[in-house]
């Protein structure tokens, strides 16, 4: 391994895609297909809105069309429900996005299962996950894919290696976990009732942070020459990682911003192009 | 931890799972309903055979119906996939199970899907994976589960525990790794392509084997006190673990024959007997 230190440039790699959106998209805009993606935002969360917000912008930005729905924190499951439904039916509409977290007392996991397979482009629906994890997903959960689309962009080696994920959410921990299991790494998966995590995580050749506390992972838990991707977003722009402590043991790293997340949002725009192409083709 | 050696009886954990099925399946019959597994067999493979024709006699010595349906190794998938559909229009019939593997010119999985989800009592569907890589599945695939059901009949505690799975198929190693993850085990997923094996394994608390390779897993790689659980089923009755060797390293292992084998099949009766008790509230 080289002693070069490769700090994992995120809006490079989200660039790179983009760019591959661009042609893709003027051949559908030329075939009067504008390709759309609808985010709704349920409540006034600052760091949701903030998201949503950059995704649409992200949207314009590359000429994808794109329609916020902003939605009362008050309503019901079965509202917000029937607002997805509006979305499937809609010929106009080529991508889903709800963004998560919805209020607590909304069944989100019932939402979720509303939006039609063809249109969910983060891969939150059980039926997309089950594709991910048996790897015939059109669209995997966006962070799932933009990590691994940041290894790809800098040809580092998946294969044979020992990726520890901490963290097992639905829409990231365990998409991830099985993605880098279908790419033939060796998968250890981590959480709050992990036990000696510092051990666990001293073995990776890959670590994958998604487990919501900021400056979590520490440096001295780290392998030396390891890769880091951190997926965090916590307030104050601080990511999952002790970055400064990381970056010393790591070969190659994730910045806070600027690193995965960026790629996320690319991988939300090329999911969104590729359900415009497929429903062009359905007609 | 005890130094008593504990051998996992298979026949034991079975048959409790059984007695508490026989309340159950009386007030069915008394309503009129006689649970019924239907099970299809395609190709004429000794040892596929063997799996159905057990199944077929659990049930009946239980008295669970069950239609065995035994197809010529020629068929095309679509009429595989016609065949299941006419089980899943017949409303006698509350569980299908198609014998893995078929022969390779069918669709495996094209034909998994088409088993409904409320008759799809082994877990193969994607629809019934991904419920259960959620924690909501009524079915999850039936060895992964007798595999749970062997720890909890013998109090074995998972949360903390560092389990590793040799093995990472949809049917196994996938949703095995999941539902001790859902668990709060710590879990590691190995395969072909794992570099170090050994010493992975020498981390586990609890081992799954599920490789297909018999007596792959070596005494020498099992920490002394580990739980080493076998799911291997090869020729001439030998696991995939080397059982002897491994016998003396750990603190609790489940023989073959007589080990998950057996509760593999409780598991698909007390999944059929749930599925028949389902049928009759929709009605």
């Amino acid at each position: 391994m080289s002693s070069e230190k490769l700090i994992l440039d995120g809006t490079r790699v989200a660039k790179s895609i983009k760019e591959t959106l661009v042609e893709r998209i003027d051949h559908l805009t030329a075939r009067g297909i504008l390709p759309c993606l609808a985010t709704i935002l349920v409540g006034d969360d600052p760091s949701s809105e903030t998201y949503v917000r950059m995704k649409s912008s992200s949207c314009k930005r590359l000429g994808i069309d794109s329609r916020r729905i902003h939605l009362n924190k008050a309503i019901t499951t079965e509202e917000l429900i029937a607002a997805i439904q509006q979305l499937n039916a809609d010929p106009q509409i080529h991508g889903i996005l709800l963004q998560h977290p919805v209020p607590p007392h909304i069944d989100e996991r019932a939402a979720f299962e509303a939006i039609q397979i063809d249109k969910d482009v983060d891969g939150v629906t059980m039926q997309g996950f089950a594709q991910n994890a048996f790897g015939t997903a059109n669209f995997p959960s966006c962070t799932p894919a933009a990590i691994l689309a940041i290894l790809d962009y800098y040809q580092l080696p998946i294969e044979g290696k020992h990726a520890v994920i901490v963290g097992r959410s639905p829409i990231l921990g365990k998409p991830v976990s099985l993605m880098l299991l279908n790419r033939n790494a060796t998968v250890t998966i981590c959480h709050s009732k992990t036990n000696n995590l510092p051990q666990i995580i001293g073995l990776a050749d890959i670590v994958v942070a998604a487990v919501g506390k900021p400056s979590f992972i520490q440096g001295a838990w780290i392998k030396e020459g390891a890769i880091v991707l951190d997926a965090g977003y916590n307030a104050g722009n601080i990511g999952d990682v002790d970055y400064k402590a990381c970056y010393i043991k790591a070969s190659a790293i994730t910045p806070v911003p600027a690193g995965i997340g960026p790629v996320t949002i690319a991988m939300l725009l090329k999911h969104t192009v590729f359900a415009a192409e497929k429903s062009k083709m359905l007609t």
